[in-house]
């Protein structure tokens, strides 16, 4: 499972504080503790920040990559701040994100060329986040072949189906899932991704919700998942559906996990 | 979720004492319990008490139709308790189990001629349980075409694929996932089931595997378990995984859930 951790987001009150401090002993302990808890990525979100967004991001890209080990995942609403941001990572990053709408696509596309960086695409274009199966599904077919034909590697390319509240319509989760299948199935070497609050939007015992929704979709082909690595639940389900789906040989890394205290129920 | 209700088996201690002391009221009260968490089967075995299992089962069966209005499910080694028990019972009940073994089969079919049971299909044969997918499925087939050529209608066939331990073979989980998938899709009208214990034996933290199991499972098709309707954590996790499954129409099940206290993380 590839773990792409978000905490590192200035929406979040203890960021944005720490932002404002430049406390660069809290951005590195937060990057380690997030490496050191699963995440193969860290993202780093200050879009919040709309006056300042461009510095701050580079003075973090710079803070988190002396501490971590992992790739990046630069994630801005601001095309130029991402560019910019690409400049200044060690490692191939991951960028979060692009879509079919075309002035979104056109302006991020060009960072991809040359391998530069992997890319989550979120499977909408310019009409809205869609309702059906078929068009997630035509979206994300648009999403392969466009950025096929760019020279990225089916490896570099993480779709987020969009997962919509149940709440709204009780068939969101089970569309969800079968658009993640058919994904996986279609477009062998694409990876799938997805956030984890929209499921429960609106349901009492959200936790419960977007575990039970993170395990179905597991089981179902998800292989990557934006989530906070330093949430033992969530790592823990993941580790023990890794295991079940027979993903960890010999139960080996469950049993570790175990044996040093990192499993929380 | 069809839940077939474990608890009355007489390997266990408690219900083993009960049985000695044909304590009425502790089955009684053991059968409504189960009922009112959930349970769609009231399964009662007593194969345990070699000496004695026929007349303790027909009294139980007796005891337990007398406080619930669902269906028993009659659970023995031996046939000749099932022929005894099917006479006894007010209800269609499911019967546990029939295999492709030929004395077995030989022994089993012929109750459920007419219609009599439904019936619990353990995918194994004369050879012994599967260990490959391929067999799993040969054995399904062979079940559904027998049973069907018994006039059994697809709807009261439940095939257990017979999940293996993870500690044995990592496979085993994909595998038993596999294999749901694949006779949900290939039958229409078949349930499929399974108990949840084999999956993680010799493993630590059994029940977080059961549960994670349990989940990926039903995201593949499962759509009844033999379990412990009691155990409020597992029947939470299936309440909820079916509404993330789009089987709980506008939430209500969950939401009725919750605010009757019967949720538990």
């Amino acid at each position: 499972m590839i773990i792409i951790g978000e905490r590192i987001n200035s929406s979040r009150k203890s960021i944005n504080e720490a932002l404002e401090k430049k406390d660069r002993q809290f951005f590195q302990d937060e990057a380690r503790q997030q490496e050191e808890a699963g995440a193969s990525y860290i993202d780093v979100n200050c879009g919040s920040r709309l006056d300042s967004e461009l510095n701050d991001f580079l003075w973090l890209l710079e803070v988190i990559q002396e501490a971590v080990s992992i790739p990046l995942c630069l994630d801005s609403p601001d095309p130029k701040v991402l560019a910019a941001g690409l400049k200044q990572v060690e490692k191939k990053p991951l960028i979060n994100s692009i879509t079919l709408e075309p002035e979104r696509y056109d302006n991020v596309a060009p960072l991809l060329q040359g391998g530069a960086a992997d890319i989550i695409g979120l499977c909408m274009d310019d009409t809205g986040i869609p309702n059906t199966w078929d068009k997630v599904l035509e979206n994300a077919t648009g999403l392969v072949e466009k950025l096929g034909d760019l020279g990225l590697d089916r490896s570099g390319i993480f779709l987020d189906v969009m997962v919509q509240p149940l709440s709204v319509d009780t068939n969101n989760g089970i569309q969800g899932l079968n658009s993640i299948e058919a994904i996986m199935e279609r477009f062998p070497g694409v990876h799938t991704t997805c956030g984890l609050s929209n499921i429960s939007y609106g349901l009492p015992e959200r936790f419960l919700v977007n575990r039970t929704f993170m395990v179905a979709a597991m089981a179902r082909g998800l292989d990557s998942a934006i989530i906070d690595p330093m949430d033992k639940k969530i790592m823990t389900l993941i580790r023990t559906a890794e295991m079940v789906l027979g993903r960890d040989e010999f139960c080996g890394e469950f049993i570790d996990a175990m044996r040093e205290g990192r499993l929380e129920i």
